[in-house]
């Protein structure tokens, strides 16, 4: 169990992290199963892919099915039958973003349901414990993390609540791996976009016990330059030999540069929310199937894929699935899209074994069209 | 090309049907790919599943995405990646069900397309020229299905059109085959529940050169003693060589009823519609997935199935999903639905080949059951 680099390539590493439920290489990209499932995917398609490590949700599952389901299931791996590991959300992002009704305080949130209305309360103590009847193999920890923008004052406050609750986590974890569970403690990291806060964050979080150590607080709507260079400055000052992971951060584009940063792990709902939409990634950029010219194009969504829906299907077809709203393009085109970001996270890892990182980043930043025109002038 | 009879039962036959596409063992059940895609499922599904034939449906390909798309992809296999055997439906049906502003004449039906608004007109000619371009393997012909009730007056109209409608198809489809086309021919059998109406029907097909017959009229509303009524007095003065197939009929109990009269093929939505809202069918009657037993019951959909999803997955899992809106819940209970018709379409044939058909179709009555309790209490 834990975590070994086995390559460098500036402030990029290749490592791999030794769970419960198996070894995963990093860097890697973790598909996300909010509710227990990749959206529109099945397990089996996630056996197909290679997926060896996904993000759930316990403030979803802790609503519903209910944490008793699960437990009773023999854990989140059963319950849902994949085998490879799995990441849990604290829920503090969740409950900040999609619950009525939250007021919190020094102890915890109080909060309704965003499906029935129902009443419920969070304390980080209760958040170790959920993730413990989840059974999940990467534990997050109750935190607050604060809108965008949001002042210093504000930020600062959000932080030293996360603080303090992790402190409290933190003891709830020890409890629990005293008491033989193999789970891996990844609290969350907060701070804002200010680097003195990321900084006192990370002072804090070196006082903790943890296995790896995740970036919250990424991606709430602030420029990209923005994320890079607090995220840098952030890195910069955290423990070598532990494991990285940026949260929701997920792009292809920001793989890159989130591993030239030193991150080892990352999650993101963009491949199949936008696959939902339409939306097919490639390596040279984005398209929209419903883009007019895919109507006749015979070629598969992206000529030089190996994924099994490249391999069979045209954009043409695939065009018509999702003007018809056939479910099946829902699938079809997030398959495809998360076959890329596994494909590239692969890619990144090999190029930092190799030590040619650095060159293969430019390579591809130097290929990415922005105008879809382009792209699927690139890719049929 | 053509086909054969190779066991009988009364009047239960099993046979094959040779088309261009593959030799279709009956009787079959065919899943309804209306717009180029059985509902949630992939082609990767129809294969696993091995279904040898799918009906599809000109009336919405012609709208959407057009005829010339699908001729200039190389036909309907190529556009959509099956193989198998596919029968096109004429869009007599769903001019009248579905379009808008639409009005009958003597020579086709001018309407506005659902869709768009936009006007189109379908004459009987066409409908074959359509189906041609589409390269399907067994054709229909355009036809006029009263609505029920209908007095026999109306019905009689309806029938006469339908009549007309045929020579005209009938020639257009000579034409057609003199010119090279392999596709089977399979008109329209109108007439309504006029058993005299129904036999007028049959006496003008018996001067149509047609392949098949299709028993078109049924299930639309009307009461099943009277669907099998009116079933069994045309089938029985049909030619006994020629393939029936039974249009838009395909519960597992209607499988059973419509083979012992006479029927070889049909083709029914049932099974997906209703997997999208959570029924689940077993060979001992249905329930819902959102049942509150289906909570926290570990077992699969239904225990004595071998399909991949009752394979893996439990009832809390599928539960979970279905309530939560996951859409990969559609795709795991149509894909256990359809291998429920499936399987029971081979344990028919089988029983017709073994002569104990009529013995298998007793034992599966008695052992439906109507409340989803003791289908429950059965499957779990």
């Amino acid at each position: 169990m834990g975590f070994k680099i086995i390559g460098r390539e500036g402030r990029a590493r290749a490592g791999v992290l030794k769970t419960a439920h198996g070894e995963v290489e990093t860097p890697v990209y973790m598909p996300v199963a909010t509710q227990a499932s990749v959206k529109a995917l099945s397990q089996e398609d996630l056996d197909s892919l290679g997926v060896k490590a996904i993000l759930s949700n316990s403030y979803h599952l802790y609503l519903r099915p209910g944490t008793s389901v699960i437990k009773q299931a023999g854990g989140l791996h059963r319950f849902m039958k994949y085998e490879g590991m799995i990441l849990t959300d604290s829920g503090g992002f969740q409950v900040l973003s999609q619950a009525d009704l939250r007021t919190i305080d020094d102890f915890g949130v109080s909060f309704k349901s965003h499906i029935d209305g129902s009443a419920h309360r969070l304390t980080p103590e209760k958040v170790i414990a959920i993730q413990s009847e989840l059974g999940s193999d990467c534990w997050t920890a109750l935190d607050v993390c604060a809108p965008y923008p949001s002042d210093e004052a504000q930020t600062k406050l959000a932080l030293e609540r996360t603080m303090r609750w992790l402190d409290l986590s933190e003891k709830t974890f020890l409890q629990k791996k005293a008491e033989g569970s193999e789970s891996l403690f990844f609290p969350i990291l907060q701070g804002g976009f200010f680097a003195p806060l990321r900084l006192q964050a990370a002072e804090h979080m070196s006082k903790i016990q943890a296995d790896g150590i995740s970036l919250g607080g990424f991606s709430v709507g602030e420029p990209k330059a923005l994320t890079w260079e607090i995220l840098g400055k952030t890195t910069e000052v955290l423990p070598e030999q532990k494991p990285r992971y940026l949260m929701g951060v997920g792009t292809p584009e920001d793989l890159w540069d989130a591993v030239s940063l030193g991150i080892d792990m990352m999650d993101c709902v963009w491949p199949t929310r936008v696959a939902r939409n339409g939306q097919v990634m490639t390596r040279v950029g984005r398209y929209n199937i419903s883009n007019s010219f895919c109507r006749t194009n015979f070629e598969p969504l992206e000529s030089s894929c190996s994924c099994f829906v490249c391999r069979r299907y045209s954009k043409a077809y695939l065009s018509h699935l999702h003007r018809s709203r056939e479910l099946s393009a829902h699938r079809l085109i997030s398959y495809h899209n998360i076959h890329l970001m596994l494909v590239l996270a692969r890619e990144i890892r090999q190029s930092i074994l190799d030590g040619n990182f650095a060159e293969k980043r430019r390579e591809f930043f130097s290929r990415i069209k922005k105008d879809s025109k382009d792209v699927l002038a690139l890719v049929s």
